[in-house]
């Protein structure tokens, strides 16, 4: 099996899963340096909340490991110079903040550069190990939500493509799979970036599991002819009253509830940020070509705007229920706003 | 002002803008044969459901003019013939067999072959100048159910490229506009093929009017974030029950509910269809491709299944009001459903 990212020792970098050339090529990308990863990021060579945490987890550890400085303080400024400008290429997600600091605090702990360096790469090591175990764990305590036969319907990828691993929402899928469960999924596109089409599709196939792309647009329809048992997606951002995901989660949340289909969110406990709410996360906006233009094609004339709005924010009172490593949290979530869960403020 | 579409007497057939080309391109296209006419409708070179009554209407017209028979029964043959093979294009869409129909029942009344070939372009182009009509009238009913300012959700195109000129979602925007009023446009981009950002913005754009173009799946949030004051889509075609339109709009409706906001539908009476119901109608899909590439760009692995469904079917239950030529319609729509306005069984 293929990780979708990890510490290559040898090369002294991150080894990836380079995203954008799917479905087409799977090729391995390789960086030695912040600013290769950051592109990467921007790029979205690497995407998917718990991925991000792990490129975030392993980019300090590649900062540490990379910094010329042998004086400690010259060595956290380099250190913590590559920390912000990782934060800062997408600010939504919050497991990429989450990996950053964890790595950035067991350094900030270390007595000596050296020190340092080695339990930097040892720490992102630990991300990458914990991802694994947290989306098997995830996994099996969704499956048991899961109807036999049953059909889920999801949207952009929180898939392996989206961890390093097995993946949250189609972790969930690949358990009941393994289970035994008769899953067959419907993958919506997910415009701009067809992250459904071109990764959950292409995963899913090939992990012989029965995949059916459609526009994202079909999603409610199917549900009023019948054919959908539940959703279930993945997370960026879990705050005290709303999910942060892909553009288009709130839309499958909303005709989820009207035709009374269970709404389930995967997300380990890196993507909770229980300390803020809803009107405290800006959501990002992105480039108007990618409205714009697909392929060689151009889709709008020159000079209409656009809103290009990366996530939507989902109101809790939607969710039934959000599968967690931890196990399954129901509704009312009055546990997940007192726990605080999230990164330090 | 270039229209959609025209009977040219000089070049004896079809002239046409192809909206496959927008909107990089806006060229006239011409048909001279029925082969070439059908081979337009099914590529979506015509479309939109009252420019395609209009395309029915001038088909059999060319079809009378091209057929070589003088003598009536092998002339109405070829009509004939050419009248289903026009029809069999697309299934969906009402307006396209009542254009065709209305033509073809003219010529059946005619005396003789020559009568019969006048009297189709006559009929042609009378319901090439009532569709104006009927546009500018409904425009001007639909005007009023706009506040001012506003923003407008529309979804594919329902405007002067989907009909002779003017629009009906659209022309209803055109209306208000022109009565002072302030409107904004958000224009769903409509995948697969894109008719909202492609054909929707460029002719808005074109007339000076505000169109912002966002992905289909963003609707509803913008509806959670207060921008949206109404939504108006155009039909394909009208049931006792349901509207059937361009995949999507249920998903609208759906969600325009959920938020209490107005969802209006904007079509002439030639889309109605009162003596069938949901259930008597089958929902073309179209070709695989349109999600598998876009431009030279490929989304899908290969052997992955697609629904394209090209249409959706949303039940007048989540309907505000039918806005008309003849004015607008309100919940109950008893009369609707007892008129049985709509092609002859």
């Amino acid at each position: 099996m293929d990780y979708t990212l990890s510490w290559d020792a040898d090369a002294g970098g991150i080894r990836y899963i380079d995203q954008t050339l799917l479905p087409g090529r799977c090729e391995p990308a390789l960086c030695t340096t912040i600013d290769c990863l950051a592109r990467a990021i921007e790029r979205l060579e690497i995407r998917g909340a718990p991925a991000l945490g792990i490129a975030g987890a392993l980019g300090v550890a590649l900062a540490a490991r990379t910094s010329p400085h042998e004086r400690m303080e010259a060595f956290l400024r380099d250190v913590r110079g590559a920390a912000e400008q990782l934060k800062s290429t997408r600010p939504t997600a919050v497991n990429l903040a989450w990996g950053i600091d964890r790595v950035l605090a067991r350094i900030e702990r270390a007595d000596s550069v050296d020190e340092a360096r080695r339990s930097a790469v040892a720490e992102a090591e630990a991300v990458v190990r914990e991802d694994e175990e947290s989306c098997r764990t995830l996994g099996q305590h969704g499956a048991g939500l899961l109807p036999d036969p049953c059909t889920v319907l999801t949207h952009c990828n929180a898939g392996a493509l989206a961890c390093r691993c097995w993946g949250t929402a189609l972790g969930v899928v690949r358990s009941a799979v393994r289970a035994g469960k008769q899953v067959r999924v419907i993958a919506c596109e997910t415009r701009p970036l067809h992250q459904g089409s071109r990764l959950t599709c292409w995963e899913l196939a090939r992990d012989g599991i029965d995949v059916t792309a459609i526009p994202d647009s079909a999603a409610a329809y199917l549900m009023r002819k019948g054919g959908i048992d539940c959703v279930i997606v993945g997370a960026d951002r879990i705050t005290s009253d709303a999910v942060f995901n892909k553009i288009g989660t709130y839309m499958h949340a909303v005709a989820a509830r009207y035709h009374a289909i269970p709404f389930y969110v995967a997300a380990p406990l890196s993507t909770f940020d229980a300390g803020r709410s809803e009107k405290d996360i800006v959501i990002e906006q992105r480039d108007r070509r990618e409205l714009a233009y697909c392929g060689d094609r151009q889709l709008l004339p020159e000079k209409v705007n656009v809103l290009n709005y990366a996530f939507d924010a989902t109101p809790l009172s939607l969710v039934s229920a959000i599968i967690t490593e931890e196990g399954v949290l129901c509704p009312p979530y009055d546990l997940l706003s007192r726990s605080g869960i999230g990164p330090a403020r």
